[in-house]
Parts: structure tokens; C-alpha cells; sequence
């Protein structure tokens, strides 16, 4: 099977899809992108969904989590909004969400219940849906194949770059494409789904088994980032299947292992651009912990690394200070040998046996002042491994989060 | 019985203590105070530890578990320097842990196992224990009852200021005193025990005694607070009890509940300090979770709410975000109808059935300019409540951390 390749397009590649944004005046700045519409024109579009596990779950969280019940899998519209979360919005919130995915419906022609919504921004904040619905003729007029990077832009929030790929591959001398768009920067340590990814592709799958490969695909990347252990109440990700491709995607066949690893591939993409757009961040940190005794462990101490502050500002600080390492990984949890562990990072070794290597100070800053760079804890107690993304810690996270609502 | 009153004096104020301090070189300052010693003058001196529950432990909490159980709860000198945490050291450490209680113990013509050490400061750094060695006669020399002052200064590392409290009371006519210092700051967040703590009390308590109720009294106050969310490899309390008092406290008595009482009031008061002093604080913020099903769950909200940098950044920006405290509530893992929730801070309400209380910008503004704030949670799901204290996350905290190390 030929390997899933980087392609030039957008969201709306894998055929079947339309999508469009224009601004409707809920984020600050008045012409601002701020409200997208992602429409699959096949009636046969399959759908998979990922949300937040907190239990304070925005309203749009709980209609799409009902409304893709309720069409067993079948939804073919999702409406966006940034600038306003609709999240502790009460009965009041949920009643927006509702009339925005009935609006969208009767301008679709399809049922309420193949709607989906998502939404980001401030919490705790109503919101005023009738600027969405005042915009649903214009956006209708806005969807193409063409203008996806719109979407990606009016996703953003605090985003300093709007995120998107598009991966591309053939089977049986048929293309078949993933695309997506993501969202984070800030409130990012999902837990069974990220802030907000979409993601699209023309592969013919059914819903059970779309679902299964995008919770797997979910938990190798998405959950697999954290900015600031911050679990979002908005947390979103969902996949559309067009079946535009003619591929048919079958359970435990080779064409579904090649489909979940471009999946795969394509979240990690996602992913590793949230970690790196973390609010504040300079640095784009991957924790690699190996030679654990078991995978709970070995993820455990990556995430207790990843979410220590004193690690985060260290790494900001290009300190080699491996002891703060340690110590995170020693209150993880996690049961392992100190005297046992290697620390290095970029293969750099700054801790051998617990103990610090001997390393060339300037020759350690070096390492860490790079913009992209590995931290690898080698415990030497097992075989299992676990890998977390996440940013360094620096005074942009602070300037940027204390007056993010006023 | 008459009620714990603060009382003027220091560590030394409960009879039989002597303690000292003197600049030995290791922290970078050379004239700053960074070595001290407490000694009880009285043989039948009891003495009870907690210590950190970080599995990476560094050699003087290794080695005062030792000599605390080979002495049967008798240490009667505690030894402790700052600037160097003597952590992940590894065998080289543990010898100059050792070393240095011996030539304590042979200073002050005791056992050594009757000698606990402490340490504090940068990880993962050899430990020059010759400069402790080459200070030791000094150090005695400068043994006094009252110089106690200089031991909360010579423990500090990134504190601000020093802490230290004396309570005092009466019972049956006789003077009764419970005494102690602190030091925190940074890598705050203990279970189990705190960053360093020494407790001095005349009164007469059996070790087991002793140990369990400096349990509880840690349990309510050290294990409450949190800076970072970073358990430290070297958190220690200790309290030596010299009996000079001639109060005798028996187990189930109402002397013991009082000694309970005063303890808990004295472990308190240093934990608030702490916490008011976590790097780059500018404000003491205690969070109140109430109407919990279960004690658990009150203090998995709390603890949630106290160790999120969103929450922690919009205080430090005087921002009235309660969607952030509620956000944080939800992913805690604790069961709550979100519907339900009421968010205070000092009495003014943000956040009323889990929706906007309707309240005013400014006003709320000026509660959340005060440099002491409660942010009170109220479930209404049951009678279970828990209380954290924390402080504000600003643009210092980066600046201490980036590179403390070097």
C-alpha cells in the first residue's frame, strides 16, 4: 500500500465537501473570521465524534453529542463559532445551539439532526446567536471546494497560526485523501478529544467503525498534548466521511489499517501544531519516556513532566535543570527505580543513573535553546513507552491569561 | 481550657531549645545565612516526621526516616542547610548526609542516629558537605535561646520573607508553648508533608502520640497548600517535643485535644505563609469548596481549582473569569451538577446556579484586587467541604524559574 503523503489543498479535498466562514461580529475585532460551516453534499456521509470528558460540558458539546445519536452517525453540517465558548450558559445556551443547527438545517434542506455545532472562545459569556443566524444566507453563498483556509482562520482564538493539513494516498488506483483544521493555544490537556479539529475525508466508512478508528486516532494524538493541563469544557474533534472516494474502508481489512494510519497521521499533524502554538509558547517540547513497566506509567510520567511548570519555565529558561525532570516524574505516581534513570534531551545526555552526566553546561543550553526538541526519560524498568506533547512556560502564557476575559 | 494565643519569641520560646544559624558558603551569597542547627537540651526529647511522598526522595529525607525509626521517635538535633537540596545525588549524597549527622552527633556528645537532616535548594547537584563540616564548631558556638530568627532566614531559598510562629497557652497553671518555622516558595505542592518545616513544643508527648497528631495537623494545613502543583523531592516537618513544660499529653484526653488544636493553629498559620509567598505571589488565595457529596470530592475541586494556571492567571489580572474556576471543577473528576454552582470571592457572587451571576464589572474588580482572597465553591450536592490555600501565578513565577538553576 503506498504511504499516506502531505498534499496541497484543504478541508475540502476529499470530495463531497464545501466549506466557508465569514465574520459575524462575536469575536472583538469586527472583521474578524469568526463562524465557518463545514457541508458534505453526500447523502450518505458517514460521521465520528470525540468530546471533552469535563463534566461542565459546554452546550454545544451536548447537542452534538445528541444530534450524532440521534443520526447514528450520519450528520453532514457542522457550524463553528470562536469568540464565545457557549459554555456555563445554562438552558439559555442550549437553546442558541438548538435554533442555530435548526437554521442551519432549514438552509441546508437536511434534518436538525444531521447538524452539529461547536464553538470556542470565553466562557460563562451568553451568546448572541442571532449574529449567527443573521450570517446563515451569507455563509451559505460563501461555501466552495476552495476557501477552507478561511475556516482554519475563523477557528482561531488566542491561535497565533491557523492549523490545518491535508494527507493524500491511493488504493487500488483510486485517491483518497484526510484533511483537517484544528484549534488551541490555551485550556489544553484534552482528555479524549481537543479543543476543536475537524476533519474531513472522502473514504466510505460505516459510523462504528469510523468512530472506533477516530477514538484510537484521538488517543495517539490529541490526547497526547497539554499546554497547561487545563481540560476544556469545548473540547471537539469530529470526522465526516464522504464516501466521494469509491474506497471502501472494511473492518480488519488492509485498507482499514492504511486508513487509520493516515488518520493517525493526520491527528499527530494537528496535534503537534496545538502544542506548538501553546499560549505563550517558544518551544515545541516532545516527552519520550521509555522502559516502563507498563504503558500507564510510562504515560503517567510523561504527562507529570509535561504539565510541571518548573519543567515548562526551566525549558523557556534553557536551564538544564534535569533534577526538576526527576522530581516530576518521581511525584507522577508511577513506581520506577531514580538510580536506574538516563535523561537527555535531542539525545543529549544531561542524567545517567540519576545522577547528573557530567555534560558541558553551554553545550546542554545549546540543546535547549532549539525551537523544536525531544526530553527522554529512560527508565530501564520495562519495555512500555509514552509520548506527550506539550510547550515551554514562558511570561506571554501569564500576559496573555490574565486579562483574557475583561 | 484558655485558648492558643500567638506569643511574642521563636523556635527557641518552648524551653529546653538551643538553635543557631551561621553563613556557610553554600548558597551563592557568601555572607548569607544557610546553615542551622536545633538541639533539645533534654534527653527524654520525643520527636515526630512526615516527609515527602515523591518517590524520587533526596538523601536527608532517606536518611532522617532512618535515624527518626532507629531512635524510636528520640532525635534530639536537626541540622539543616539551604542552597543545595542534596537530591538526586545518589550514593555520593547519602554519604555526606550521613556524615554530616555523625559530626553533629559527636559535636553535641549524642548518638547520631539521634540527628535528623534537611536540605534545600538546587537538584541534582553535589552536596559540598565540608563547608557544613568546617562551620560545625561555629555553629555550636552560636546556640542560643535567642537567635531563632536567624534559623527561618538561613532555611530560606526564593522566600520572600521569613517565616516563623509561637503559640502559647496555660494549662493546669502551668505555661505551655508550641513553636515553628517554614520555608516554600516554589515546588509546592506537598502531600504528606511540606517543603521544610521545624516545630519546637515543651510539652511532654509520647512519640507515637506525637507522630499521629503531627499527621493530622500536616494533613489539614502543608497537604492544603499548593504553588505549582509540583511535589518537592525534600519536603520535611519535623517537631521535637523536650517535655519541659511538665504538660503531660496522653492520648484521649482533653490536654491532647487542646495540643491538637494549637498544633493544627501553628502548622496553619506557616502553611498560609507559604503560600502567600509562592514565587512571584502577589496574592493569598484560599479555596473553599462546600456542599460536597463526599470530603474526597471537595478536595479534588479544590485542589483542581487551586493548581489551574487559567484560574491562577486571571487572579493575578484581577479578572472575574468563573467560567475558569467552573471549568476546572469539571475536570477534576469529582461528581457535581454543574447546574447547581455557586462561585464566590469574599462573599460577591460571579456565578449563580452555574450561570453569570449578573454582577458588576468593577465591583467584582475590586474583590479580586485584594491581596487576600476566598474563592468559595458551593455544590449544594451534600455537607462535604475542603479548603486549599494557593496564591496568584504572574510574570515573576517565569522569571525565578527560567533559570534558577544557573
Amino acid at each position: 500500500m503506498p504511504k499516506w503523503e502531505a498534499g496541497e489543498g484543504n478541508l475540502a479535498t476529499p470530495r463531497g465537501f464545501r466549506v466557508g466562514a465569514v465574520a459575524a461580529g462575536i469575536k472583538k475585532a469586527a472583521d474578524a473570521l469568526d463562524l465557518a460551516l463545514i457541508v458534505s453534499d453526500a447523502p450518505a456521509t458517514t460521521t465520528a465524534g470525540v468530546f471533552t470528558t469535563n463534566r461542565v460540558a459546554a452546550a454545544p458539546v451536548l447537542l452534538s453529542r445528541q444530534n450524532l445519536r440521534a443520526s447514528r452517525g450520519h450528520a453532514r453540517a457542522v457550524i463553528v463559532n470562536a469568540g464565545n465558548a457557549n459554555a456555563c450558559t445554562g438552558r439559555a445556551g442550549l437553546r442558541a445551539a438548538q435554533e442555530t443547527t435548526r437554521a442551519v438545517a432549514r438552509l441546508l434542506g437536511i434534518p436538525a439532526r444531521e447538524v452539529l455545532v461547536a464553538s470556542t472562545g470565553v466562557i460563562g459569556v451568553p451568546l448572541k446567536h442571532e449574529l449567527i443566524l443573521r450570517q446563515l444566507p451569507a455563509l451559505k453563498e460563501n461555501l466552495s471546494r476552495e476557501n477552507a483556509s478561511a475556516v482554519a482562520q475563523a477557528i482561531m482564538t488566542t491561535d497565533t497560526f491557523p492549523k490545518s493539513c491535508v494527507l493524500c494516498t491511493k488504493v487500488d488506483g483510486k485517491e483518497l485523501h484526510l484533511a483537517g483544521v484544528a484549534k488551541g493555544a490555551g485550556m489544553i490537556q484534552p482528555r479524549m478529544a481537543t479543543m476543536l479539529s475537524f476533519l474531513t475525508t472522502d473514504a466510505d466508512v460505516a459510523p462504528a467503525l469510523l468512530q472506533k478508528m477516530l477514538r484510537a486516532a484521538a488517543d495517539a494524538s490529541f490526547n497526547r498534548v497539554t499546554v497547561d493541563g487545563d481540560t476544556s469544557t469545548n473540547d471537539t474533534l469530529l470526522l465526516l466521511a464522504s464516501g466521494a472516494s469509491q474506497v471502501a474502508v472494511k473492518p480488519g481489512t488492509k485498507i482499514a489499517r492504511h486508513f487509520q494510519a493516515g488518520l493517525i497521521q493526520l491527528c499527530e499533524t494537528l496535534a503537534r501544531m496545538i502544542a506548538k502554538d501553546g499560549e505563550g509558547a517558544k518551544k515545541l517540547v516532545t516527552v519520550e519516556v521509555c522502559g516502563a513497566k507498563t504503558a500507564a506509567d510510562a504515560a503517567r510520567i510523561a504527562r507529570s513532566i509535561a504539565n510541571s511548570p518548573l519543567v515548562k519555565t526551566a525549558i523557556a529558561g534553557s536551564d538544564p535543570n534535569w533534577g526538576r525532570i526527576l522530581c516530576a516524574a518521581g511525584y507522577s505516581g508511577a513506581k520506577f527505580d531514580p538510580a536506574k534513570v538516563d535523561i537527555s534531551v535531542n539525545g543529549f545526555f544531561l542524567c545517567r543513573k540519576g545522577l547528573d552526566a557530567g555534560f558541558e553546561e553551554a553545550a546542554a543550553k545549546r540543546q535547549l535553546d532549539e525551537k523544536e526538541l525531544t526530553v527522554r526519560v529512560e527508565l530501564h524498568q520495562g519495555k512500555a513507552t509514552a509520548r506527550i506533547w506539550t510547550c515551554d512556560l514562558t511570561h506571554d502564557y501569564i500576559t496573555i491569561n490574565a486579562s483574557y476575559r475583561t
